[in-house]
């Protein structure tokens, strides 16, 4: 297809897939002329995945690349090539660590990692521990998922409201029963790039469909327990 | 206690304290003379809320600003002053509705609201109706929760890895236990101001919680099922 009709059918602008195609986000097509060029379902498919990763994910045009490139890495196995796709996705909320800056402050002074981070770190161990996720310990220290998580134990404690063990295993279980269902997803697909796409895009999308979700749910149990009727 | 104890037991620098004063984001002390003033335990656990909400929250100050009146408004019943100050926090994953302009591209065409939205607003409505949310329809489609909820599933549409109803509704029923007990936890406080500050805290600082989780349990999972030992 011609570019006027990979537009039309993604609904991305032509000036927004130039964009994209001068950014190495997409393969160029294929030169039929001077001026023209042909693309295929590949790119569309493609096309689609991008634009819902910056547009819904608000990722980064250089985050967008990399995450592209680990996509298509051929090299690892299965699990490696997944994961280091997924772990390329940026924190979608950075929860900071004990100690960094902050960003409304006018100064930027970085406070010695305190208690709370320490407490933080033994409750997320031992919340691990309890969910049975026997995963390394060496590479669950340099997860960045595993330091947001400690991070807003810490904020938590730090804010006068603290979660307790028995708190975060609510949600821990509910991240088990999401983690089965999102590989579920993705088993959906053939092994290969079409694979790790899909465990980029569930990553990414669903995060938005899960927090709308909770704050309806939450709506929906306050009104239930202090609402008029009740 | 003065400025200097107020910033060593909460770890926020004097600079930050005060310029949290200006902007109104803490009360201001008791003046015990023309350059010192007193601070108690109020505007203690104040400041470290605000600072978890800025700092983790990512909140501009001005949002901030605008959470903690909604906090303090006695006028309200309590589902309602939960709700306002609940309501009034930033979509912390804004999902770009059908035909929002894209950040990253160089034009901001705005494309007409297509199939894809109003498919993901049916799929939407069919979900809250399963999982037996009754809340009021009108007050729902004005809900950012929900505009956000129809915004994400129809992206994950339009990229190529669509969600059924079911997928949705196993995020929902997650998302029905994480309300319920979020519920509980603010139940631990006095009804009041307090509550509502444990409504805010909880709804903003247990979403880097959730998402994290989320993703070690991905890995955990996806070990399980594609790793080198399996």
């Amino acid at each position: 297809m011609r570019m006027a009709e990979l537009s039309e059918r993604s609904g991305v602008p032509t000036a927004t897939i130039k964009y994209y195609l001068r950014e190495g986000l997409l393969r160029p097509g294929r030169r039929i002329n001077a001026t023209q060029a042909a693309y295929d379902e590949e790119h569309l498919r493609r096309l689609r995945l991008v634009r819902a990763l910056i547009q819904v994910g608000r990722m980064p045009v250089a985050t967008a690349r990399e995450v592209l490139v680990a996509v298509e890495d051929e090299s690892l196995d299965r699990h490696s090539r997944i994961g280091a796709a997924v772990w390329s996705l940026p924190e979608t909320l950075p929860a900071t660590a004990a100690g960094t800056a902050s960003g409304a402050a006018p100064t930027a002074e970085t406070p010695a990692p305190d208690a709370a981070a320490e407490s933080a770190g033994e409750r997320a161990t031992e919340l691990l521990v309890r969910l049975g996720w026997g995963f390394g310990s060496a590479a669950r220290d340099e997860s960045p998922a595993y330091r947001t998580l400690v991070g807003a134990i810490a904020a938590l404690d730090r804010s006068g409201y603290p979660a307790t063990l028995e708190d975060l295993l609510v949600y821990g279980r509910c991240a088990d029963q999401l983690g089965a269902v999102d590989i579920d997803m993705i088993e959906r697909y053939e092994p290969g790039t079409r694979q790790v796409e899909a465990a980029v895009a569930g990553t990414v999308l669903y995060e938005p469909v899960l927090l709308s979700l909770r704050r309806l749910a939450q709506a929906e149990e306050s009104n239930r327990r202090f609402g008029e009727g009740s």
